[in-house]
């Protein structure tokens, strides 16, 4: 059966994974880069980017977990874009220009659907107004035995926890007070006993915790 | 110049230092012990508690940093006890028996002052009605060259932090979502800031953090 995972998800020590005011100028709001420091210098990122560079090490081999054998990808709208209500256009396609990074299907929930998107590289933009369930089961059906990844932002990702659908979390724990935005864990007492939990911190600070469904 | 010094205090993934609901046969409210089990194992706490045995260890050494060149502690109310407004009698001396292990002046703040208490072992419970500048001066004279510790609980070491009176932090980020009870981190948004802040996972899953004032 193919799993469910979240991969390089950063949190600030407060539980914030995104700061407030989003905005095209500010995909993270006031968090800035602040939480995707540890991310941005991996190499990892660097080639989902296709750059050259980037660190190897620990917050490497963790980041670079994000791809292998994913099949299709679910994000919430917010993380397609910074547009809220219905669509005053179709011109947005997402923040990653032509060839984004996912090379999967990607389903992006919105009670506003608009026609698929096909870009270069292998991504397609669907649009769904469903329940995670639901969306879940058409990601599984695109995926075909592969996995789904679940890619945020916040909201999309405490949905699927609340729901335990998830069989895969990596936390990345920035040592940062944000302040205010939106939380990850509310809603999710207890959530450890579902998993076996483990953690590591590298040295650039950043504390990285895997939960596995056992 | 004496140090403000916090230590071995334990927050949980979602931020909260403590649990909902404390009363005398739960000091730590519906968090139960999860949020300092890794504390109860060192060496420290049983020698802190005058008995032997204990792991030594990364959890140990970082445990046992907190006695040493302290010369008074401040402790809010609710670490002091249960009850809360004004005292019915004065028959409660902490939860810690006759000799309690700071073996210092301990400044107990809560407004409803009473005469102050003195243990075996070296321990003095004041009480006082003061603002966290006021209790600091009174509690650096009692230590003389001494540092002084902020005992706890998450309100009282909140406000030590927001009002930057705080010189070394160490807080251990328990990987349990307890999703309820006492937040450590509101209002102190770009805490980090101010400090040098390192981290370290051991081996039990628990990260420790120092912030340290540079």
């Amino acid at each position: 059966m193919s799993r469910v995972r979240v991969h390089n998800f950063s949190v600030s020590l407060d539980g914030f994974a995104a700061g407030e005011g989003q905005t095209l100028e500010a995909p993270f709001g006031h968090a800035g880069t602040r939480l995707v420091e540890w991310f941005f210098r991996t190499r990892a990122f660097h080639e989902m980017q296709g750059r050259a560079g980037g660190d190897g090490g620990v917050d490497d081999a963790l980041a670079s977990a994000w791809g292998a054998g994913i099949g299709a990808e679910i994000m919430g709208r917010n993380k397609f874009g910074p547009q809220r209500g219905p669509w005053t256009d179709e011109e947005w396609k997402g923040w990653w220009g032509e060839n984004p990074p996912f090379h999967t299907p990607v389903f992006v929930l919105t009670h506003h659907p608009r026609p698929s998107l096909e870009m270069e590289g292998g991504t397609v933009f669907h649009f769904v107004d469903a329940s995670p369930q639901e969306v879940l089961k058409q990601a599984r059906e695109a995926a075909g035995d592969l996995d789904v990844r679940i890619g945020g932002g916040p909201t999309t990702v405490r949905q699927f926890l609340a729901e335990d659908l998830v069989d895969h979390l990596h936390v990345a724990v920035v040592p940062i007070v944000l302040g205010r935005g939106e939380r990850l864990w509310d809603g999710l007492e207890g959530l450890e006993q579902r998993f076996r939990v483990e953690s590591v911190t590298t040295p650039g600070g950043t504390t990285h915790l895997t939960f596995t469904r056992p």
